[in-house]
């Protein structure tokens, strides 16, 4: 019986000391100079992905000292079809290489069979290949999200469906209030909350996760109520507006039960004021230290 | 400027005589005995890649002089990793040849640069392997659909937007009464219907329809007015229990403005009861002679 995932996602964070996760968006044009001059001799696609896996599996390198997970996005990987996907497998399988949780930003969904394929295909027992989680899109209901839990049960694995997410329009669908008073997410986050308590690590945690947004602090400080099992994914640090303390109202006062995700303020560093002038690997190195120290009081912070 | 989406799915439909669509879900277990054999030999996972593939490519050329469009599952592909992409790609490629407008079910969802990085990868101008169409979850709102329309719109390809699915816990989500009376779906309608507002064919349809299964035909009448240019998918028919007179009323009485989509019932027809001895190929050739008749047939009777 494999390890459940939310002792080992925990067991993670407490030896890099903070609750973290960087996000893997290799958008081809931000990628360093140096590194698309390396390539540029490729023609066409080929160098293309060629650039891409070089960068992330370097930046895995730079990053791995102080964080515990990495969440690879696998749109950027699609956009070279198959060759593209083969770059992300070889990205997931270096992150467990260096010791790094490894969540697969895919947001599948489907039904029945179709989601047990998805599943499959994503959290397979045994491949290094395959993330350690995924994120899911629960707008199915729990046809769609079931196979999912099925499938991370019987491999060690776990996921983190999709409850309010940390874009402008997600009030459009999510925010609606429905008849009883409650929001849409808020029928997600009870849906999650009941469906991931059929497996629950001896941390307390369930390997069903959730993802909340940090651009809407209140709304995440009543569902941390809401989904006390849930371990909390949460985007939106950063670029998209979140700060740090935002982030940190998912967590539990005892500082567990969240990880939050930063992708470009850290990948693309080196295109960052702060970080002006440095070497591109100095400055995401640099970056990933910084984001980890400041989740990290943050989280200490909002501790009783 | 590439045709209009809208219009070459009509046209396409126009040539065959039926508004079907043949989903190909190639499960496994479920090939036939005799390929299943043929690629025995191979050891592995590429013995089992090859045998999807090659049954994809067969049931390609048997559905082809019958229906206008099919409907590659993704699932079933990436349940091999990047190996099954290609052999997605490989697909679609095929399809092509065969005149086929391809219709993804990919069911991808983002926002911002992520989901204009699905939709490039999904829905690049000019490449034979990707597809003319894909499917998309809306949960996150108009950020989350509106880049698909952007590459849709520039690339003469289209998308189908989840609106109300075809299984049983579709209600937990989707059927929510909210506090204006209307359903989520219905809001997920109006949304639809707003953003495809922006670019419709001659045909009077847009290039963003909605996904509406079949398995609820008063919902999908009331959606048929409320989303009067979307071209309607339709799933939920045979195995799923929607009869063909049900998957007609998403379409006008003037029987456009639907696709009704059959995937198992006619893939795997030869282990259905009618077809029982009957090779294998020969099946499925008749099964997706009777789908398209039954088809035109119900869309008829609808018309005034």
């Amino acid at each position: 019986m494999a390890e459940h995932f939310a002792d080992r996602l925990l067991a993670a964070i407490e030896r890099k000391g903070s609750p973290v996760c960087v996000g893997l968006d290799p958008v081809l044009d931000r990628l360093p100079e140096a590194l698309r001059r390396k390539f540029a001799t490729f023609t066409g696609e080929a160098g293309r992905v060629a650039a891409v896996r070089s960068f992330c599996l370097e930046v895995l390198e730079l990053v791995a000292p102080y964080v515990p997970a990495v969440k690879p996005q696998s749109a950027y990987f699609e956009v070279f079809g198959s060759a593209g996907v083969a770059a992300y497998e070889a990205c997931v399988a270096r992150a467990h290489e260096l010791g790094l949780v490894v969540i697969g930003d895919v947001k599948r969904n489907d039904i029945g069979s179709t989601a047990a394929a998805y599943a499959e295909g994503h959290l397979k027992v045994g491949a290094a290949s395959c993330p350690d989680a995924v994120t899911v899109n629960g707008y199915l209901g729990s046809d769609g999200i079931k196979p999912f839990i099925e499938q991370a049960t019987s491999a060690g694995k776990g996921l983190f469906v999709l409850v309010r997410t940390s874009n402008p329009s997600a009030r459009e669908l999510q925010d609606l209030a429905t008849q009883d008073g409650r929001k849409v997410y808020e029928h997600m986050a009870s849906l999650v909350a009941s469906l991931g308590a059929s497996s629950v690590g001896a941390c307390g945690y369930s390997h069903v996760g959730a993802v909340v947004g940090a651009t809407v602090p209140d709304e995440a400080r009543a569902l941390r109520d809401l989904m006390p099992q849930q371990i909390v994914l949460v985007p939106g640090y950063g670029a998209q507006g979140g700060t740090a303390d935002d982030a940190a109202v998912s967590f539990k006062p005892d500082g567990t039960g969240g990880i939050v995700n930063a992708s470009r303020s850290v990948i693309f560093a080196h295109t960052e004021k702060q970080y002006a002038g440095m070497d591109w690997k100095k400055a995401v190195e640099s970056a990933a230290k910084a984001f980890a120290s400041d989740i990290a009081a943050a989280v200490k912070r909002r501790k009783p």
